[in-house]
């Protein structure tokens, strides 16, 4: 299998959702751990949620869905390992983390970058949408910091989050995360075990015909 | 732990929400592999929808996450070894067997009526809310339909109902399946085995005490 692709999952988030946080934190381990290659999709999921009429996140918009998800937040963190404090402002805006995340999504340092970002946003309550606190971060994991942050604010790469929001509304995506194995779609952090399964499925399928 | 009470796990559902097909299917089984009671808590979800506002089900208001939902019921059903048709009404009036519900709750042929009727449903694709289908149903599983069905639609069991759906609220249930142990809320089938497995920890731990 050395030379062969291997199969891939696309990664839909937003680092202001919280259930993508749960995602994230383990989703490079366990790619790794099933074989398969992850893709990441960062994207916007404010304008699609205004597209359903929403001001915000359904966790803000209905209080009783709220309540219970933040109960529900820190019991998958305990049963995760992941360390949890609800964040003090939600969703939390994160127009320039997702602007970097489309710059880093083919390096190296991608993954530890999401995951310190979802870090900032529910494990420390920090905001994550400053240039400052953008610039720590990267400065912190040995990167450029002001090269990246000055392609993550030019034109053509503020052009290709916007696009990506529009091939998730092409795409019927509705919340996040949401997972895809070529066109078949898996929704929720409750589904990321059951989309990798697929997915390494699917790649042996693949294997097998080649 | 012969003389002992069960620890008891309570399961909000309504007959026509296709999630609680899920977790009615096997939730009987599972509760006696863990040691643990249910207390059925048959109630309208209807009501509860239109107090958010909404005139149905999000999967028929939300084109996007319904479309999505019956290719994940198709998938969840593959996983549970359960046979599955997607309703070509939905979300299906559900009333009567509600009724007929509250009426068996505390009868042994509760777990039995409770799955023929979801089987009606989401594995038939038959109506559930009327005389006749439940009428045929209870003479199939040899039980005195005509008496069962008089006691249903009694005004005392038609309130009952109403009293039903007025705790949902208060214990602020905003869909279904849902569970309870104690005061702990649970959400979703996806759920349904972390509050088995809460149950049946509380419940040793209630034993370890007495």
């Amino acid at each position: 299998m050395t030379s062969r692709a291997l199969p891939m999952l696309d990664f839909w988030f937003d680092f202001g959702s919280n259930y993508s946080y749960l995602s994230m934190m383990r989703i490079e381990s366990e790619a790794a751990r099933h074989g398969i290659g992850i893709r990441w999709q960062p994207f916007l999921l404010g304008p699609i949620f205004r597209s359903f009429g929403w001001s915000s996140s359904p966790f803000v918009l209905q209080k009783e869905k709220g309540d219970y998800t933040w109960k529900d937040m820190a019991r998958q963190c305990r049963r995760y390992g992941l360390p949890w404090q609800q964040p003090t402002q939600f969703p939390r805006s994160a127009v320039l983390p997702l602007r970097i995340a489309l710059v880093g999504a083919a390096q190296p340092w991608m993954g530890e970058f999401c995951r310190r970002t979802m870090a900032m946003n529910f494990a420390e309550d920090r905001d994550i949408d400053s240039p400052q606190a953008m610039r720590d971060l990267l400065a912190a994991l040995d990167l450029p910091a002001h090269r990246i942050i000055e392609e993550a604010l030019s034109d053509a790469n503020k052009a290709r989050l916007r696009r990506q929001t529009k091939i998730a509304v092409e795409k019927g995506i509705f919340g996040a995360p949401t997972f895809f194995v070529g066109d078949e779609m898996f929704w929720g952090n409750d589904r990321l075990d059951e989309a990798m399964a697929f997915c390494s499925g699917t790649g042996a399928g693949i294997h097998g015909i080649a």
